[in-house]
């Protein structure tokens, strides 16, 4: 049985909720049905919009760390549950044989699960993944993003918030600006930092489509390991 | 900072549990605050219960594996979010130089935060838990336990849901084994596997003090951490 390896930390909660999510979405009668799985949770990974965006430290040597540590573990392939860390993707995949299975790549599938086959869509993130354009480039799908001024005021409190257990808080900034996302067009929000999720399932279900990037990429994981 | 060992995946909504505890009960403001954390979820880990009453397969090589993984990643102490496999602990503790920190201290420590400090307490956990007097011995404090016929017909049933992710339905046995504990005298309830904090955690709070081994175990973490 395939080895799954998770390079994660970033938040730690969010790589917690990834390890339910997987288990959850596994088919299984019993602990031997579910995927082997090595966890690298590593949370002292500087903070990547930081590197990004203010000329913070270079997060891509810890996140080799990791995939070493992972690449020693047997893992035959690396899912991130952290979007930002992806604009290191590059870097990483240079760094490995293993394949890492890209969480843009995820919520695409995601999206065409649920049926969302055209643009706009709504588009929630760190400052790092908006500002490298992770989505915007890869996905091929008119992406529409919170203005400035609210993904300051709104959108990176919130991710800070998740990210020092204050959960319930982040809940009605969050659901604000995909709220505002939506009456612009957006067809669909996806929640492009895997602290958001966390902060929306806090609260009242929204009653349009949103993509949990965590469970998106718990999917890709499962779909990886029963190849 | 010190890097945390869960050797994990029995089960794995379990761990996926332990590590969101872990990150919840830290006081942390940011991702850097939170504990470094290895889990080494290996749900192809022989059955405990059945190794033990029916002549099962022998987990502790597997065990041992896990624990070398801990080890060449570089972790300082052992913790395993399973009760029943610490009826393996000395074989696992003779395996290695590392302190493992015995999920049954924990549970201890939890009373006495809890301010229960004599018996009797109220034990539910595995056939091969209760066999083992994992509790019974360690612990110092009458334990009441439900009858071999209530065990098989309601507890062992649950432990396999959780483990099928059918989690909702291992609620109302669970709870009415607990409560059955407490009408026969038990200061508390102790939830000595860690499949039944996550049972009894989908319906109502019970109304008397209940020691979830998971939270248990991640405050033990917690403190060695910091020590």
């Amino acid at each position: 049985m395939k080895m799954l390896g998770v390079l994660g930390g970033m938040g730690p909660l969010a790589s917690a909720e990834f390890m339910r999510q997987l288990t959850l979405l596994t088919p299984a009668e019993r602990d031997q049905d579910h995927i082997p799985t090595i966890l690298w949770s590593d949370p002292r990974v500087p903070d990547r919009t930081a590197a990004r965006v203010s000329g913070g430290e270079d997060p891509l040597p810890a996140l080799v760390r990791g995939i070493r540590g992972l690449e020693a573990a047997g893992c035959g392939a690396i899912v991130i549950p952290c979007n930002t860390a992806h604009g290191w993707y590059e870097g990483m995949r240079a760094a490995t044989d293993l394949p890492i299975l890209h969480i843009v790549d995820a919520a695409a599938a995601e999206l065409r699960r649920q049926g969302v086959t055209e643009g706009p869509i709504g588009l929630m993130g760190t400052t790092g993944t908006l500002a490298m354009r992770l989505y915007q480039d890869r996905l091929g799908i008119e992406c529409l993003t919170p203005d400035a001024e609210t993904q300051e005021r709104l959108v990176m409190p919130c991710v800070g918030l998740v990210k020092a257990n204050r959960i319930a808080e982040a809940y009605a900034p969050l659901a604000e600006v995909a709220q505002g996302l939506r009456a612009r067009g957006a067809k669909a929000v996806v929640l492009g930092c895997t602290e958001i999720p966390l902060g929306i399932a806090a609260g009242p279900t929204l009653d349009f489509p949103v993509i949990d990037t965590i469970a998106a990429l718990a999917r890709a994981a499962i779909l990886w390991a029963r190849e």
